[in-house]
């Protein structure tokens, strides 16, 4: 049995960007497991636009982390011990583990199994065939309802939600258009994943790129960042327009957090609906949805990315990746194997 | 036979507040009436925030008016002269008359037949029983669907759309919260109208004010406003929130346009939806509308209550009493009896 957790402690919270100094890795002896709980070994930790508004003190969907808690965090681990009948050693679980070395899971913080398949990497249950694949299903089956032959925008669009939301797009038979951050990603989203169009929102005439893309206008947005670029696709928006918001990560280091559209307005001479939503609502459903993707996977429909960030002790400044948009694809860090 | 028509034509898009020099007020012969045409004498002009939208350049719902067009106004009038098998002389009808003394219908430009019941008054088809009276039905029964015992905020409460709708959630056992500018338009909201509460947005604690008429959060938003009173109630929607998208008068004055709220990341840690909205898309369920809105009327439990403005040369500057908040109700110009 190890005997030392390594855990980032909330030491401040984060102005603009996370710095490393934000936290404290403390080192503590891994818990003495009481009845009903069981020790996870975390081998992979998800790092999503959620964990920073978390470090925020602003009330949100969850209560925000104090200064002195461990940071919350998705992760996917191996049950090491357990005194819990609901969890056996060996098996792979995941949930909010937090950013640490080993978590102590029970009723009151449970863990979620995950299938242990041949043929699909640990970590993709994180990203494709988990909580943010899933985001990205429910979002657009269900949320903006898309139907066949509509133009369907989705920013960040070679992020973890957005690849993932493009290609249930096109699995659906409509129109997916992609923003995305520099040639290559985009070049990927219309090379590898299907999209009919992809846009790199770092170009100078990205507008008149989306204006090209969409000559029909745009039925859905599948939102996740806000800004300039939903300000831009607001002004282009249909009849009847459904917005997923999913997520606004432009504005997740600002102080004053994300602000409105500035042409809000639009929503109303379109009739538009903006609907925001949280994976969690659809947790009755998961089955559902995981089933699907891992069709779609098994089918070569449904393709997994991640870029990888080695160690522990990368999580905090690796963060900052979702905001530079240095990543492709699901983000996550390699704690153990 | 009058032969001389005055009309209100764009002479320039208004820069802020309305002015009367930003129209030309033209003597014009009455036209001749060809075949399939009637005249109409317009009696009452209806003034709405919409009126405003219109003058500027800004793509909408409708085109913008042109420099040198008649002003384009919703209207009642009486029909005197017909030459159109389905418009009668001595009918009353409503539609897009315009900013005029005399208006030509035709199938290409038609206008609805208003029923003339003893004790309604006419106006009264341009006000609760009208336009702004279905704009309310429609946003608090269909896109806001409000249920019994949720609590509603309605902002420019007082205004035409606003009073209505308030008392149109009342009617279907919830609870009406309204905003409102001055003392005496709160008295009237909850004296006379049954408004649960209502907040003075003038006095200068109107936020600790909404806090405490809404104990357990906002379930529905009825928004004519937007600006701060729109992110006050932002703050405060509960999980699973609609926001009626019906105006947002704060911003119509702005160049710029009306901007969304600075706390529209809440739209997505409260799962809440943003529905904008026409009435024009509701045309068709009218009749519904309308029978509904008189019954309730005629039961006393629907009152309509407006401000009369005399003369169709005050037409342009009495449009300022909206964005002043200076009109109770429904705000109409007199033009003739």
């Amino acid at each position: 049995m190890p005997d030392v957790n390594r855990r980032f402690l909330l030491k401040q919270r984060p102005e603009g960007r996370v710095r490393r100094e934000d936290f404290e890795l403390a080192e503590v002896p891994v818990p003495e497991l009481g009845d009903g709980e069981a020790l996870v070994r975390v081998l992979w930790l998800s790092l999503d636009p959620t964990n920073r508004v978390w470090m925020t003190d602003a009330p949100g969907y969850l209560p925000p982390v104090q200064i002195g808690e461990v940071m919350r965090g998705g992760a996917l681990g191996r049950v090491v011990a357990s005194r819990h009948a609901g969890y056996r050693e060996g098996q792979i679980v995941q949930g909010l583990l937090g950013w640490q070395d080993y978590a102590v899971i029970s009723d009151a913080h449970p863990a979620l199994p995950v299938p242990d398949d041949a043929g699909v990497p640990l970590s993709a249950h994180l990203g494709a065939l988990g909580m943010t694949g899933l985001t990205a299903y429910f979002g657009v089956t269900d949320v903006a309802d898309v139907q066949p032959g509509e133009t369907v925008v989705i920013s960040a669009a070679a992020g973890a939600v957005g690849s993932v939301a493009g290609q249930i797009v096109k699995n659906l038979g409509a129109r997916a258009v992609g923003l995305a951050g520099g040639p290559q990603k985009c070049a990927w989203l219309t090379g590898d994943l299907g999209f009919d169009a992809a846009i790199d929102y770092k170009s100078s005439d990205w507008r008149d790129q989306l204006a090209a893309a969409t000559p029909d206008g745009i039925d859905v947005d599948f939102e996740n960042v806000g800004g300039e670029i939903m300000e831009a696709v607001f002004g282009r928006l249909n009849i009847g327009a459904r917005v997923a918001l999913c997520g606004l990560i432009s504005g997740y280091n600002d102080a004053e957090g994300p602000a409105g559209p500035r042409n809000f307005g639009n929503l109303i001479s379109r009739r538009a609906r903006v609907q925001g939503f949280l994976i969690l609502d659809y947790f009755g459903r998961w089955e559902e949805g995981a089933r699907q993707l891992a069709s779609w996977m098994a089918e070569g429909r449904l393709q997994h990315r991640e870029t990888v960030v080695e160690g522990l002790e990368s999580a905090p400044t690796a963060l900052n990746q979702l905001f530079d948009g240095t990543n492709t694809g699901k983000l996550v860090v390699h704690v153990a194997d």
